[in-house]
């Protein structure tokens, strides 16, 4: 097997390009949205009182100008960016190793997003899939799996657990393993989120180019997919993370200079519970690639998810808006865009990861 | 003052055609969504278990054929429609008036919508306003309104109260009073909606005209703005209200032949407890103009609503899906689709007027 550092080697704008070119007539190209009332909120510097307690106590708030522009993968097929990804994957296999992929079926373990996407994909190209999913998991990610035709084989929660369900089935059916973020091909697929980010950006009549995008990292598909596509560019890309219970992996990882292995949380993103991936890692730590990775509170959270809910009238998941937190909240990332952009401020690309959540869900978080 | 009838001659396709030339440069040309799991849920016949109780207790239930253009209204400018009539409305006071009326200000009594869009609209074009609102109003609402400039005058919460209010305000300040609904040129200003819906619809490459357009009816401006513009048109129009504590005070009213001139209702779908007013009431009870109004209970508005929220990842406030319950719900509506529709089915216009709420108030709905 390759090792992640030879395999990050060949992961470039050109194999995210030709990702593109697979997977495009399946996937939606999402909208790119603007909101004034947002860019005024986040130009606005923050009250002394909320830098209490932090590193920044009793200094003048930072004064970022900021211009967002809201790519909307909550809007994508399943509503998550993970279809790119699975999309390609499955495309890829079918390319390198045609029918047999039909005859022998696809297996993954999941108990979120990329378990609905992998069902979806698997379904449109005829191929069957095996879903391991935790038992305890949510009843309406179960039967959305399921409605996509996909057969859900329960399991314990622990990765153990699950890993010993999926080497069960494999053993059974043959059935090949699509990983969800630790892989060449899932990386390419999410990548093209990048992409599409930067040419609806320019479409949008900006005669400059962005100057910084921003996405969530949970196992990191989506931040080293973007952060490739970005890798020969002007764009400056950042990573945002949860802080509770040691949801920042990737932030603490850089910090010492070594990727964290396992992670234990239960942030309300639960999209980002992961530990960073081994050839994620790769991308990510490479500071050309990825200037920086920031992580924000539960409250800042919830606080995003509030403003984006009430004032874009757009539906997002807590993972969703981590990067938005980051540019609120962040007083480190904030001096940044102050200093760096000055008075014209900075165009941040911001991903909205996915948008699966249900009311009942709002509701457990806001009252 | 020229009688209803009179002033309804003069709403016609031209007048509104006249108000989106004025109103263009200060609205948004709020985007038409499709969505195909809505279009599969409302093209599934309803279960014999949901019928029970009801008029078709133990037929077969209908088979409609349902294609979904969604009007979202609730990205348009402070969140609703509103803005448009309140932009109209001051616009030809300005052209009809000049400088006295940035002299004399503007009022209008509003918990809602039609406040803000009125704060906002007199903003931008220099005038001062004043809005009455019940004390008991949302203080979000509050806020809002005055976040605009404008100056927020508390009253009691009935008619009269607000009212008086309304009349001590005038006497004080000689302010020109803005109706919220019952008004000519608010009526123009909200059928431009319409306008957009037809153009959009058509750009979308579909070779054929919209089957039909459904709107929620409060005071009826919406939907006597949407049917003017419809009414040289193939395209039939139609009208959604709640049925909690008889708000569907429009379909009693063209049940008894007669408008129904007070109601008292607490639906959630707070943005349609008032009675249509009365050139409102002519164009709707013209039945070459509006076809039918329907009306749905709390569940159905509810679950109409989670299905917006959950699966189109948009948000809407109660009273912008009553026009989607209907089609989802209302077993008389669904069997004139598949009767007229046939195997085709019906491609259909569906406005969501406004999506103002708060995380806290959807919490409230859904626990």
């Amino acid at each position: 097997m390759t090792s992640p550092a030879v395999a990050a080697q060949s992961l470039t704008p050109a194999a995210i390009q030709a990702a593109y070119g697979l997977i495009q007539p399946h996937v939606h190209r999402t909208p790119l949205l603007t909101c004034k009332t947002l860019d005024t909120i986040a130009s606005t510097p923050q009250s002394t009182e909320a830098l209490v307690g932090t590193l920044f106590e009793g200094q003048t708030p930072a004064r970022p100008q900021f211009r967002f522009f809201f790519k909307c993968e909550n809007f994508q097929r399943i509503g998550a960016f993970k279809a790119r990804g699975a999309f390609h994957a499955l495309l890829r296999l079918l390319e390198e190793r045609g029918e047999e992929v039909k005859r022998r079926g696809v297996i993954t373990h999941s108990s979120g997003n990329h378990a609905q996407a992998l069902a979806l994909a698997a379904s449109n190209l005829g191929i069957p899939a095996y879903i391991v999913m935790p038992r305890i998991s949510t009843p309406s990610k179960i039967s959305g799996t399921q409605s996509h035709g996909a057969e859900v084989i329960f399991s314990g929660s622990t990765s153990v657990e699950r890993e010993t369900v999926v080497a069960e089935m494999q053993a059974k059916t043959n059935a090949i393993l699509v990983p969800p973020y630790d892989d060449f091909n899932i990386i390419c697929g999410q990548g093209t989120t990048g992409l599409e980010l930067e040419a609806q950006h320019a479409e949008q009549a900006r005669s400059r180019p962005l100057d910084a995008v921003i996405t969530p990292i949970g196992g990191g598909g989506l931040n080293s997919g973007v952060a490739t596509w970005f890798s020969d560019k002007q764009t400056r890309v950042f990573g945002a993370e949860p802080s509770f219970e040691g949801a920042d992996d990737c932030r603490r990882g850089l910090q010492a200079g070594k990727r964290v292995e396992a992670v234990g949380t239960l942030t309300i993103a639960d999209g980002l519970r992961t530990p960073v991936g081994l050839l994620n890692w790769e991308i990510i730590s490479n500071e050309k690639k990825v200037e920086g990775v920031f992580a924000v509170t539960e409250e800042q959270i919830k606080s995003a998810m509030r403003l984006v809910i009430e004032r874009m009238k757009v539906v997002v998941e807590p993972s969703a808006v981590v990067g938005l937190a980051v540019c609120l909240f962040d007083e480190n990332f904030r001096r940044r865009v102050e200093q760096e952009g000055g008075k014209d401020g900075w165009d941040v690309g911001v991903v909205f990861s996915g948008g699966n959540t249900t009311v009942e869900a709002i509701a457990k978080l806001f009252t």
